[in-house]
This record gives C-alpha cells, sequence and structure tokens, in this order.
C-alpha cells in the first residue's frame, strides 16, 4: 500500500484516516449496479418464481414533462437503493408501466399508479406510503418476520401493552397445533400494517383470554373487542379485524399515510396536529385520546393523528397549506379534495380545551355547522 | 381549461384527477432553484448578519474520484432541499470548502469535515448526524424553538418523565426574572441535544425540588443528580452537564450519531441491538436498563443502544458488518477502528440473559477478557 499512499495528497491521507478511524456507521449510496428489472409480459412468471417475495412499483407512463419525468427517476433510483440495501434477502424488484405493460398490469391485478405491489408467497400486499428508501426497507423487512408474534412472560406482555398506537390483535391457543393456524392465516392477510400476537400459556391469564378467544384492540383503547373463544375459521377472524379496522383515533404513519388518507369520510378528515415528545403536545394527546375513548362506538368519527416530529419533510408545507402554527397542537378538520381547512381557535396559550370543548367541537363537525366553506370569507384561522 | 384538457391523453387526465383528489400530503422535491450560498471570504460576513440562523457544511475539496464527486453533489442537494423546505424560517444555507475556504473555515472555527455548523445569535451548534434532509429538518426546527420548556401542570410533568431515553435538566424558579436567567442561558449552549425544563409553581413539588435547585436526569435513570438551589450561574450549570452527559447506556440518534460513535471508550463501544417495538427487543431493554441502573457511578460503562427501527438503511450493513442476526436482540462489543466484532452468544432462543449474567459478561468486557482480537482464529458468533 505503501507506493500508492504517496502518490496521493495529505488532506486525502487525512481523509482516508478519519474515515478509517471510525468504522461502523457507513450508510449506503447506490452503487450504480441495476437490480430493478422491467417486467413484461415475457419476463414476469420468471420473476415470480425466482424470489421469495416479489416487489413491483406501479408507475405512470413515462411523463412528457422534465420535471415529472425526473420524479420518476428518483421514484427509480429509490427502489434501486431499496434493492441494493436487501440484496442478501431474496427479494425481487420491478416495474410495470401502467400503459406499456397494461396487460401485466391486469393479470397481477395492479391498480393505483404509484404503489408498490408485493408478492409473498399466494399473497399481495400493497404498500402506498411515503415513496422513500428508509420507509421501504424498513417495511419490506417487517414483511419478512414472522407474521404472529408469541407472548410467553409478564415482560412481552408488558410490550404488548405499551403498543398503544397499533391495532392489535391477541389470541390464545393451545400451541401450534391447533386453531392458532386459522388465526395465522388471518395473519397473513394484514402483515405489516396489523399486528397478530399469541399466546400458548399463563400469560393469557393477565389479559383473562379464554381459550381460542381473540381480542381486537383499536389503538388507543383499554378494552378490546372480543371474538368469543371457539372453533374460529380465517375467514370468521378477517372479517372481524375488517369489521374494526377503521379506528376513532388513528396515527398517520409513513408505511400506509395515503391509503389512511384517501379513507376519508365523506370527503373530510378531522386531523389533529401534537407533538408527543412536547410537553403541549403530549397533554392535547390525552385529551384527544379520552375524547377518542367516549365516542369509540361512533363510526362516524375517525381522527386522523399526526405527528409532525414524524413527517419533517412536511412540516412546513402543512403551515402554509392550512396556515396553522406547527410548533403547537392545532385540530381542524381538512377537506381532502382541494386541502381547504379550519382550525379551532386555541390561540389562547395556557389553557387547552377541555375534552368536553373538544367534544363539543367535534359534534359541530360532525353535524356540519363547523365547515371549510363557511370561513372563506372571514379568516379563523 | 376545456380545450387544453382535451389535447392530454385519458391516461394523463385520469392522473390529474387522482392527483387532485387528494390533496394535503404533498411531499417536496428539490424545485432546481440555488439557495445554497458558496461561502468564501467576501462573502462570509454579510451572510453572519443577513439571516437569523446560518447553517455552513464545512466540506472536503471537489475529489477527483467520481464516486466520491457524486457523493458530494448528493450532500449539496441534501442542504438544497432542506434550504427550500425552511424557505420561510429565516435561515441560510452555505458551503464552505476545506482547501479553497481554509482562511474562512479557520476565521469561524470549522475543523470537522463533514459537519454542519449553525451559527445562531453569538453560538455555533454542530451537527454531526445523519445527512438527509429528514434528520437535518427536523433537528433545525428543533434549534428554532424555546430552548427551554415550561412545565405547568401534571400532565406535562407526565411527559417529561416519560421522556426516558434523553437527557433531561428541570429547574425550579421563581420566574422569568429570577436565576432562572442563567439556566436558560446554560440550556442554549445544549440545544437541542439535551433538553431543558423550568417550573414557576407547586409543580416542583412533585418532583421535590427546591427552589433555585437544577436536577439533572441521566437516561433511563430513575433518580436525578442534583445541583442544589442556589445562586447558580450560567458556569456552574454547564459544568455540571458536562460532567454527567456521558451516559451509562445511550440511545444512538440519528441527529448525532458520528458524535456519539466517536465518543468511544479505549476505541471500543459496547453495542447492544434492540427493537423496543419487537416483545424481545423490550424485554431485553428492560434488562440492560437494570444493568445501566446498578452500573449508573462506573465511569468506564457507557453502553450504546441502537434500535434497528430507526436506521432502516444501515440494518443489512450491520448485519453484514457484525455477522449477527438482527431480528433478535444483540451485544456485543465492536472496534471502532475497524469494526471488528465480538457479541455475546445468545443462541438459546427462549431464554434472554438474566441482568447477572449480563453484568459478568459486561465486567468481562470491562476487564479485557472477552474482547474483539480472541475470537479472529475460532469464530464465536
Amino acid at each position: 500500500i505503501q507506493p500508492e499512499l504517496e502518490t496521493l495528497g495529505r488532506t486525502t491521507i487525512l481523509l482516508l484516516l478519519v474515515i478509517y478511524f471510525y468504522q461502523g456507521l457507513e450508510f449506503p449510496s447506490f452503487d450504480g449496479k441495476d437490480r430493478v428489472l422491467h417486467i413484461n409480459e415475457r419476463n414476469y412468471k420468471k420473476a415470480l418464481k425466482r424470489f421469495d417475495m416479489l416487489c413491483l412499483l406501479y408507475h405512470e407512463p413515462q411523463p412528457a414533462h422534465k420535471g415529472r419525468q425526473k420524479q420518476l427517476q428518483m421514484t427509480e433510483l429509490v427502489l434501486e437503493l431499496t434493492a441494493q440495501v436487501l440484496e442478501d434477502k431474496d427479494i425481487g424488484f420491478g416495474m410495470v408501466d401502467s400503459q406499456k405493460d397494461a396487460k401485466v398490469a391486469k393479470k397481477l391485478g395492479l391498480e393505483e399508479e404509484g404503489s408498490l405491489y408485493i408478492f409473498k408467497d399466494d399473497r399481495v400486499i400493497e404498500f402506498d406510503g411515503e415513496f422513500s428508501a428508509d420507509t421501504l426497507v424498513e417495511f419490506l423487512l417487517d414483511v419478512l418476520e414472522d407474521p404472529v408474534e408469541l407472548i410467553s412472560n409478564p415482560m412481552e406482555l408488558r410490550a404488548f401493552e405499551r403498543m398503544e398506537e397499533d391495532i392489535r390483535l391477541i389470541g390464545y391457543f393451545k400451541g401450534e397445533d391447533s386453531y392458532y393456524k386459522a388465526f395465522q392465516e388471518a395473519s397473513e392477510r394484514f402483515q405489516p400494517y396489523i399486528k397478530f400476537f399469541a399466546t400458548f400459556d399463563k400469560t393469557a391469564k393477565h389479559l383473562s383470554l379464554k381459550m381460542n378467544e381473540v381480542n381486537f384492540y383499536e389503538p388507543f383503547m383499554e378494552e378490546p373487542a372480543i371474538l368469543p373463544g371457539r372453533q374460529l375459521s380465517e375467514m370468521e377472524i378477517v372479517e372481524f379485524v375488517h369489521q374494526h379496522k377503521r379506528a376513532t383515533l388513528r396515527k398517520l404513519r409513513a408505511e400506509d399515510m395515503f391509503e389512511t388518507w384517501e379513507d376519508d369520510l365523506d370527503g373530510i378528515h378531522i386531523v389533529a396536529f401534537a407533538e408527543e415528545e412536547d410537553p403541549d403536545g403530549y397533554e392535547f394527546l390525552e385529551i384527544l385520546k379520552d375524547v377518542a375513548r367516549d365516542n369509540t362506538n361512533n363510526p362516524e368519527l375517525s381522527i386522523v393523528w399526526i405527528d409532525p416530529d414524524d413527517f419533517p419533510l412536511l412540516t412546513t408545507y402543512w403551515e402554509k397549506t392550512f396556515k396553522v402554527n406547527l410548533f403547537k397542537p392545532q385540530i381542524g378538520v381538512v377537506n381532502v379534495t382541494d386541502a381547504d381547512s379550519v382550525w379551532l381557535d386555541m390561540s389562547n396559550d395556557e389553557d387547552l380545551p377541555t375534552a368536553e370543548e373538544l367534544e363539543d367541537w367535534i359534534e359541530d363537525v360532525l353535524s356540519g355547522k363547523v365547515n371549510t366553506e363557511d370561513d372563506d370569507d372571514d379568516c379563523i384561522s
């Protein structure tokens, strides 16, 4: 190495030393090797066979507009980097053009442009979240894990109980060879969006679960919905999940943010911004949870909670679009078609609204008394 | 609009409709407008004056190597996107070349290539974390907030108590015009890495704080270190923080990951991987916290906890480099100069080590009995 080093300038050597001195935190950058396949009628069957998991991005045709072209290129780059990072995991990646490959798309059931479809065993999982390498890699690693986690001691039970933000199911079964099988198969249909847990032992008593009983925990709720213990079929469990899965209070997550946003109620969302790490935000969130618990049986109500800390790149965009200050908690109604919005006046810095005041305001929203059109002349926010 | 629409293809119209139909979650992409200044001897003073906050990236000279050139371009792009997102916040951004602008760098006290230096009022804050737009924007928004948060009711106190991962200080003062001022000034020196809280009212009683007393909470510790209530100067508080700030158990955070990594003990780190969201990971972390609490007075011990969920892009890199399976908790010793490592054998799936077993292993590490060199022939991990 010596003679080669001598040809390098002093700065470069210093730099090499610094890089050399600390190792263990090297972020990957795209190495330029093409790993993403262009899927067409000739190669799609082979691709499906070749990999444990195949991820297909269903995208718009090559756009004429320069800016859009660049965006599509960036999207492909994100997919390339994801493929590179997950190189050893036997996952295939491909792109399907909604125009050129329309036939393949139809055969594979691809429908929403911009979505990534993951083929695993005989299931298809749609990813309709933030298209960044971070989010994608984390999502795909989750898909690789077992769809059911076993809970076998009080500490693990505590971990389960702490996950209040997530939709969680837990079932109590005799063992692997039991009605657990139906539960496991049901879990595969919701992985990784909805978390499934099972226990085979006395841990179940702490949850007062009876044998073969399945409990569904809506986010932030203390009491579960119960599917009584009997011979449950996969379809019964799947039905039960579909019945309960739109939560009264749901947190916007990078991995399914667009899906959540498209699941609006009559064209609007009630949106609450609160930073959980901030004392003010935490307090507001606790009030919001109280309101959600009181109204959990109202099918008209589903509040989207956004923690700005989870979406730094959107924070200033939201501030501009909604004309609100996101250093403080906010709650408002957003029209999803035009992003028109109206926000509850909480300008009195000292006092957050009480649960009652919040409930009154929500009632006014649901009855249409508070809506995004009325304020278009006199500005409230 | 009608005639123009007719010239577009059907797909494009559909796409426009989809995009039009849902609004409110548009991620920014770089608009191509240059916002980042190239700082030199002629313009640096003006730049410092012009903005409330000036962020300067101190970077290596234009490299000859193509790959490195591209990396520097990507870095600049990250800075451009950050500048675009924060456009309305009166923050300036610039690049300083360590060779061409060596004089300016020296004047400004820039030392570490790859670091971002933030000039705010008469302070300089060094950012030595993950260089992504997400992390940078979140970091800079934190710097814009007040350096001290006020705690004024039991709910906010609970928020404070829940932040066990962070280094936190809390002080009890008469009001804004009191010794609080010294506390506030001290807080500015550590913002946003170390969190400062204050209370002016009876909330203090819950923490059994005396008037003018300042408590320092090390991450994961239940009992604070106490700086007794008397006329404290800014420097006394700063000293106190420096004395305590290297924690027995510290979580790796994107915003200061490289700084943490460079703060090794004798060239090694004890590194624990545990996913907090995972029952196994949670359980292991609780054991780790017990060990840390028992050994909080040992200055030789500082365990770096990494939650793989926080670093999806590094997970497979770590698995390869350290030859460990990160779907499960792991603890090991890592040599920071060559990333050589040795890991505690936890292959017995059922049982995690007890706190005692973990302590014994840590003792062996600290005494040198377990080290990264011995296994180089017979592979343990």
